[in-house]
């Protein structure tokens, strides 16, 4: 049994009220409620957090030494220029998958580039809230993998 | 009558003690009692918040869904890498004017740039403290018009 | 009691029958009859000159000198690249403030570099019409108080 | 019940044999053995191509209409510079997702851009031959949301 | 019957004495002259003005609208930089249809980029003088399908 | 009377049916029915090929040596990096006419530059599949003239 | 006797855990108690400050102004884009020197740029910990010259 | 004896008032003045003409064919991106000798690069107004070589 | 005794009559047969395959495992763009040497570039035909050090 | 004890004499003179060498293989183009620590990039003569590290 | 009366010799013999030296201190890329003139750029051998205006 | 008999000592007795000479004319930046072949660009000490074509 931790950058509160026609109707609640279910189903818990302060995500990543076996985050537009949260990920030295919900290589030239991703697992981008779910399969089978 | 909110970024705060050669001698208290007196001419209001954190000018832009019918924002150094304050603007869909005290444009190349001004309405650079008060006159007047 | 110029660009001779959902409707004529009763109620008088010649408006700016106490540009699509309109306001050194109607920052890229804006007193951009009166207004407070 | 078009591009015949410590220990034949069982148990059924050649999947990709309901494609090294198999995927309008077994941005600075991204629906990279199954599951779980 | 406009930008009044082996022996006038038969035989009639003035060139294509169907340029080295004449081909909306009478490509790399083409029509280059003749009859055959 | 190679690249077999908003509502049997008409009405003859790979291209292209009098070529997306096909038009050295049936300056930025062009005679861009016809009318002209 | 403020950016908290053949094996406090020591045999006192908030950096540059008397800073990532945290350093005008554990320009290329150094008094890289007590020396020997 | 013509460019007019630190005290008369005498010195005449327009000036060295034996031009910014003014220097194949009063390369970036240069015999600048003197000079040395 | 595989890439069968001036008179037929004895004389032998089919090339050097004991290999202008090609050299796992006709670095600038070169054991570039000849003799003299 | 090589690229021999303003009033002999006695201070030797020429300053850390324990080197303006140099130092695998006297991230752009950087220990720079001084004390602590 | 020193650099050694349709038929010693007439017709001396070497030329401007009044250089290639002959030139204060005999604007890209130009007083290009007079009787003008 | 000059630039005398993992072990030393012996075998003879000095090898470079037939040169780090050595080259006019020891397009991105391969004949990348061999036996054979 795995424990998670589901992370979520700025702006991603206001899911489902913010331009719905590229990121969605459904609210972060909703995507939270289903993502722990998923996770139950495959034996592994999620612990979720969401801010708008990069520090406060950095500091979160760093308490989840030792505490998770695993991370999802969604940076959000810290995605493209927060070098630091990066570095926050390599640090803590834990599997992370990075999750986009819209397909960020069909909008605006700075989406196109994440300083997360190099030092990422992998990258799931454009398939809408459906995505947390691979992403947290998709960790759940490689950390099986792992042991 | 309109609620308007004013925002500034980072280092603001310091204003007429910062560089006054650059940025005036005025101080922020200064301007936002002018601010308040203009507004009121044009009968409307203002709520003022300064803070060095992005995640705290996001919240609050967050927050003013709702309560304020437009934003008046100097994002200070932010204004040249802060895309999530960016995304901000645009999730909350409120008509957003960029000022800036000095001319961006006659100083470092890297102030050339914003991320902010393609979701603004408009922006006003290089008219010193005055360049608030052109702003939420035109914000006032482009409200009127929208009705 | 001020004496301004008030220059406009290639192309602007068309507003209010040029792309009017990127322009507005009103006609060059509407926005200079409105600035003179605006510079009127600033105690000012204003002199108008639209052309689709780089040098004449370079000829206008040359004969300002002595005459005007300051000018408000719309260089249009000169703003990008007419480096020789720009010498000219460096060479006559009256305080310019640059308008634009549209937010050129949220159009093609080649309109988000001003080659005017480094040697101008300040920048009014995606305000409308409006644009112009604001930088009437902060054009004159701004002659007041260097007096 | 959907039918799926399972495209692998250049060098992917190899897996399994080349590099195996970038693209795993699996062979493609695995990987598409496991992909008929996973398309079953969600009640659909995939067909598989693989090529070295750029035109191949192309007419792959055209013969896919009426037939396919989705597309899954890792398009090897032709991500990065196939503007024709883009054009494909367009031309077809089939959704279609994007998988990697490495995780590209980790790697050559060549292999951060895709070319075919633009217009996919998704894209998901650095998981390994898990990514076909979570691009299947994906796909499967959008075309029913589509229906 | 259509009526279109023919105009040619900077020092290709020279044509014939200049650079021959890059621009070919015939003069403008004999260019002139066969367009009009070539219009005459489609039922059309032409208008010529040429200008080394950017000015010019921009008050002859406002003064096309309601007075021409179309409008074919060839703006010489204007093609590289005049953004207003590319302005004012947007503001008119007339079909325009850009030639040059080399092939600009295998020139000089300032050459390569037209700021004029993505605002026309079509482009025809390097097909000498006869190149004016093609724009012709593709303008009248655009017109006349648009009928 | 000359003998002309029509080429088309990937994805033009679907002309008519792929995004005809952009490319038309013709198919690729309709052009070349029209461009054989067009053909014999000048006293010349075409042979059509086409192909979604590049290698055949190029063999065509090779083939042409000693049978062909000039090709007129629509490389698709091949236009955009296939240096290979450029060689091929060097090495045969045949007069060559390349056409786009959209206004590629007017599309994505990747679409703007032509490897093709700088050896070809000259481009046609923009003029729907009108471009075929005047490309053949322009060869053989040409052709004609080089006699 | 000198008064000096230290500061770490983010992850810096996590010294002597995070990739040790990067950082080293110090921890943060081994360092500061160390600091402490020079500082004391050098006549001066040290403040200590780490966060991974740039807002909280910047709110206690400007809480240094009539208390410290220069700063010693290590911005972590910040180094590589936080141009808020450089205003601040220009804002209260204090002499700042920039620190580096590792070598910087041997790492990946996004940590060649540092937009802190061209507001710094100078730059030590690549020392290890040491490099805050030549800093810490540096900054005390600048200070009793300006004296 | 040989007969030059003498260009100068946008804002010449204004030499002697406009930044005298930058271009000198001297007026345009004076320098013409100056260059009549040593016209007269070295057995030749000059004939001078300054334009704001760059039409103007293409106009006039469209004239200079056949009338005169060379030109000396400051274009002054037309320098940095007038490409018809290079076009027209091309197109009448006469020995130019491009003069600018200030060291160019010691300026704004944009100052550092001439389209003209590729096609004048030679360029002068930095030497102030007698930069015209040995550009005379040695336009009639190159002239007497060339007989 | 070792055996090499001979790759030649696009319109290298046009050797000898193909721009003779650039890339000599020799057919590749000739060339074949004199590399046939060349290895001959160093105890090895060779195969030979041209093709301008992307593809194929990449289906050869796969086919070359546990067959041949390295490559020699022109890839004409796939050198420029065809990274699939380079990721079969690499998978292969086979020295390989790169060997180019012309002195690619003195043509035009996209030729300047290869993406095959750093997979390769070495290059030999603008010795003609010779070039061959040595990347054959240098590769069975690799072959033997490493035995 | 160590022995380390003190070298001093161009244009550092006219210190205290060139630029005091940014590069101080000491010369370079007081500088090695007040090296000399902090090398004997913690108990080491230096030797000296400055040269005007790349070649001998390459010679010169070429002889200091089995001679000296390490390396401070200003190269001048060497940093920025001399990759000979820095093959020198990286042949002779020596600890090498790069000083700048003026902080050179405040100057010209070409003076931003180190070439020498990426194979030094580490870098000093803005801190005047001391400079030295901290890069010998370093160098020292990292030699007895090493031990 | 003045003292000049005239410096070549790289290659100038070969003049009349070297590639003569670019540099003319004059060798070293004609221009040198012909400069020093012109120097005592104008009532100075000049003082010449060759070098090959960067160093040398370095060295050479550092002796020219209180020896010369001026600098007339023509530094080869190493005008593109010697930072450190800029500074020798910055370091000893001396009014210098940058000649070059070709136009070097007209030739290679990389002879566009000088980085020795921004700290001369001035630039002659394209003059032949005749522009080292130019430069002398300038640099004696600038001289005796100095006075 | 053809007399050549083999020329090795900077810290190519550390051969066999330095960094024996990219450049192998052979001395310098050694790679010259080979190679006069297979210049002996094909009826040539050599002379050698290694400078770390751009100057010298000039130098030795123009010396070369009317006493060798051809050079051979590894520039070493040289290559990348000395435009002074190219123009040497090109000066003399004496076919050069450049030499590498390791494949530079495998290594750092500056050693992807030679300033001297587009005046040599061609290149050799990669194939070791070999390559001089393959250099000197490739030259010899050019050498007696062109007779």
């Amino acid at each position: 049994m795995f424990s998670l931790l589901v992370l979520n950058g700025p702006n991603l509160n206001l899911l489902g009220t913010r331009e719905p026609e590229v990121y969605g109707y459904e609210t972060l609640d909703d995507i939270v409620t289903h993502l722990s279910k998923v996770a139950e189903e495959v034996g592994s818990t999620i612990t979720h957090r969401q801010s708008n302060h990069e520090g406060e995500l950095i500091d979160a990543i760093h308490a989840a030494r030792g505490v998770h076996d695993g991370i999802i985050i969604n940076p959000g537009a810290f995605t493209h220029y927060c070098y630091a949260l990066r570095d926050a990920i390599t640090a803590v030295n834990l599997p992370t998958i990075e999750v986009h919900l819209s397909n960020v290589h069909a909008r605006e030239a700075f989406r196109h580039h994440s300083v997360i991703a190099p030092v990422a697992l992998g990258q799931i981008t454009g398939l809408g809230s459906s995505g947390y779910e691979w992403a947290l399969r998709a960790l759940v089978r490689h950390l099986q993998k792992k042991r």
